[in-house]
């Protein structure tokens, strides 16, 4: 225990705790994503007052290398020694192309079965990370409390329950949904392709973010559209004025856009920005299908809000699932498609008539224990933790130049290497090692991002990932010289 | 007990002895579905040898009165004193058009919901016949036994294990698969689908029967194709000469047929003309898509053969499921889709990824240990009666001009009504006192069927299901008059 000597008068108190501090994340003797002393601890270990503590930690907090999280104190949020760039922003061909990323990604889904693999490829939460034994409870009770033990067909639009679970998670970004306004699907992926269907015929052209996601360009692809790819800023998402531009210049039919956590670049579009949007696609009366997929993963105080909030119109058809926040195995994503619903709900009658009676059944019954909540406020903790963990490593071990996103939720980092890196050798390269990541280019229907990688934080920190990373930045040490 | 001085010699024991049975089937002493006593019973109840008993029961097969079960023994089959005709094989405009069956459809799928209807609507087992107790035992099986508890992505194949039993299911119908043939569906009308979307695009046309099961027209139209619609026989199936001059007149891209026990039709074609149908597709080089999901369901002895049996250029893609047999609420089918397996795989991965993983497991784990083969005898010698009893209640309570179909398996009765009968006006007065059918006009893309309807006997015989086809019977009456 220090005492007051320490320090030379009271109006700097705080400041010296806080410099203290800074020294100790500086020199990693405090590592990020420990906790801190509580404020009432700190005051008594300094000798200061309760008010100091705190003003101390509100200057570290606001210089962002410590983070208050709600009801659990203080954490260590960054060392800001060496922060890496920002990956650039790219403005895409303005041209409406085929997308031809298939051979690409044929690859990487392979590697959900191979078993020794450092797997920084899938963008799947760790399964360490889910509530497996609360799941398998309410399996069990959906089997035994379900009409016929769920051997029959569930509707075509999803189990009531279930639908009320989701309308009520709406409340979590603002929206008042009813249980009728919801489709439940196998999976988001489904939801995107459904939605897609229901507004898009062949031929016609959508708008997508670059980089985005490369489920999205190979579902557009398979059903004979075009895609116009949207610049994409690393903070604020997808560039509004390029997006205003190429509906001039197109007759776009549909946007496809993922506006929080972005998958890749992990960028989370400001409120404002999406309010701006939906004014935008209302006016040209283009309906924008929103993957709101990892919304639920904030590191910050509050969630985000979606594009549907700000839905006038009924053009916003809303996507999202439980694969990235719970359960990827149990495939139960839905939609919210607005003015659209006859549509999509004719689209998955004619797709697979009804997701499982099962599994619908047991998810239903998760929700309304508040089994779900409970879960993502751990999970949302340990992700931010891994977030802050991963990237000190690529800190550490990868070139000084670099570049990393600052994602403030979900669990992908996009990195943008050294230009002279080809991101598939490095892919090649880092298998034979079994390490897998994605190459940057298959995240666009054009030519770009081929020095670029995404990384999954899905999986907890241990010697394993810490190796796995270390060993990728000396492939693209090597692959620099 | 009777005595040998009932009969007047030898050589005619048997006939008499079969006589005197055929008055009692006629005048409904034995009704349909009974079990009749074992040849060693009836030889020592008439006094008569084995020999003579067995002569008699074989003289009342051949005339179709009475049928042996394998194992089993005896059963009456029919009562042949009103046998109705069959319906009409229609020749549908041999013009190619584009499909629009959706809004007749839209009604159909609510009756899933609706608890106080009598429905003959939904082509499904009665959840009364399936196994849900064993179902039950091997999710709980799954749930314990696969790693990490089946909360992450299953392959986009499918669950290995699962696929080893599919390809174990093949032998059945003769068929020599690997489980690397096999990719997992979220049910038949899904694995249609990618079957579909891997071997045609936007504005080909594909052949189906006519009539034909609703959902194949329907994913048909969803894809942006076109359809010829090719006349099909309710006892021998698709005609094969018709075919032909299809395919000299189109440029058929695909073809989508459901050889054994078609839906709506009943009809299996016979092994010769499955032989002759691949050989007429192969010698054009068109795919089949062989829909077989009706296939367990044989009443005879031996399971029909299967087109994909005869395939030797790899160009049958074969669809099946569970769903009809088994359970319709866990959504699992696949497909062996022969040489376009790549493109399938490709086509499920942009759907949904992957199948759920918990029901694949909980299915592989039934399937493994002989659940499945057991419970088949059972669903199979339960539908024979059902089919019987409600033929029989057919002739009872319908107009005499009624015409039905003869299934040799399956659930689905085909009934051509009188001509001055509107099948949607019959199905809406049907509603209102609570009994679902479906119209035979949604079964083809042209402007069929309009006097038709289809019929389930997936619900088991009983006072129900008596009343509601004497109202129906009624309802028909009542519009001829």
């Amino acid at each position: 225990m220090r005492t007051k000597s320490n320090f030379n008068g009271d109006d700097h108190l705080y400041l010296q705790v806080a410099e203290g501090l800074e020294k100790m994340i500086a020199e990693e003797v405090l590592r990020i994503g420990d906790k801190l002393p509580s404020v009432r601890m700190l005051s008594e270990d300094y000798g200061i007052s309760m008010g100091t503590a705190f003003q101390a930690y509100y200057h570290l907090e606001g210089r962002g290398l410590i983070e208050s999280r709600p009801k659990s104190g203080y954490y260590v949020r960054f060392n800001h020694r060496r922060f890496p760039d920002l990956p650039n922003t790219i403005q895409p061909e303005a041209l409406s192309h085929d997308v031809s990323v298939k051979e690409m990604i044929n690859s990487i889904y392979t590697d959900i079965a191979a078993k020794e693999i450092t797997n920084f490829a899938l963008a799947v939460p760790d399964a360490s990370l889910l509530p497996s034994a609360k799941l398998n409870k309410s399996v069990v009770y959906a089997l035994r409390n379900t009409k016929d033990h769920c051997v029959n067909y569930e509707l075509t639009q999803g189990n009531l329950e279930l639908r009320q679970q989701i309308a009520k998670l709406a409340f979590n970004w603002g929206g008042k949904v009813k249980p009728d306004e919801v489709i439940v699907t196998s999976g988001c992926l489904e939801a995107i392709m459904m939605c897609l269907k229901a507004v898009a015929v062949y031929g016609d052209t959508v708008a997508v973010e670059s980089p985005t996601y490369f489920g999205i360009n190979q579902a557009i692809e398979s059903l004979g559209l075009k895609v116009v790819e949207i610049s994409t800023d690393p903070v604020l998402g997808a560039d509004l004025v390029y997006l205003e531009k190429a509906i001039k210049k197109f007759r776009i039919k549909a946007c496809v856009f993922v506006p929080s956590f972005n998958n890749p670049l992990g960028s989370c579009m400001p409120d404002d920005n999406k309010k701006k949007l939906v004014e935008i696609i209302t006016k040209h009366n283009i309906p924008l299908i929103e993957d709101d997929i990892y919304g639920e993963l904030y590191f910050g105080k509050n969630r985000p809000r979606t594009c549907k909030y700000y839905d006038t119109k009924g053009l916003v058809m809303y996507c999202s699932s439980l694969s990235k926040s719970l359960t990827p195995g149990y495939r139960i994503g839905w939609t919210i498609p607005g003015k659209f619903l006859e549509q999509v709900k004719q689209m998955k009658r004619i797709q697979n008539i009804s997701s499982p009676t099962l599994t619908q059944a047991a998810m239903a019954h998760f929700l309304k224990n508040g089994r779900y909540e409970f879960h993502l406020k751990n999970l949302r903790k340990a992700l931010h933790t891994q977030s802050l963990r991963y990237v000190q490593a690529i800190i550490k071990y990868f070139p000084a130049d670099t570049k990393v996103s600052r994602p403030h939720g979900g669990f992908i980092l996009w990195l943008e290497l050294n230009k002279k890196v080809n991101a598939f050798k490095l892919r090649t390269e880092a298998m034979k090692h079994h390490i897998s990541i994605v190459p940057g280019k298959i995240f666009s229907a054009g030519n770009n991002y081929s020095n670029c990688i995404r990384i999954s934080f899905g999986k907890p920190w241990n010697k394993e990932v810490d190796e796995g990373l270390m060993l990728l930045g000396n492939i693209i040490k090597g692959m620099i010289h």
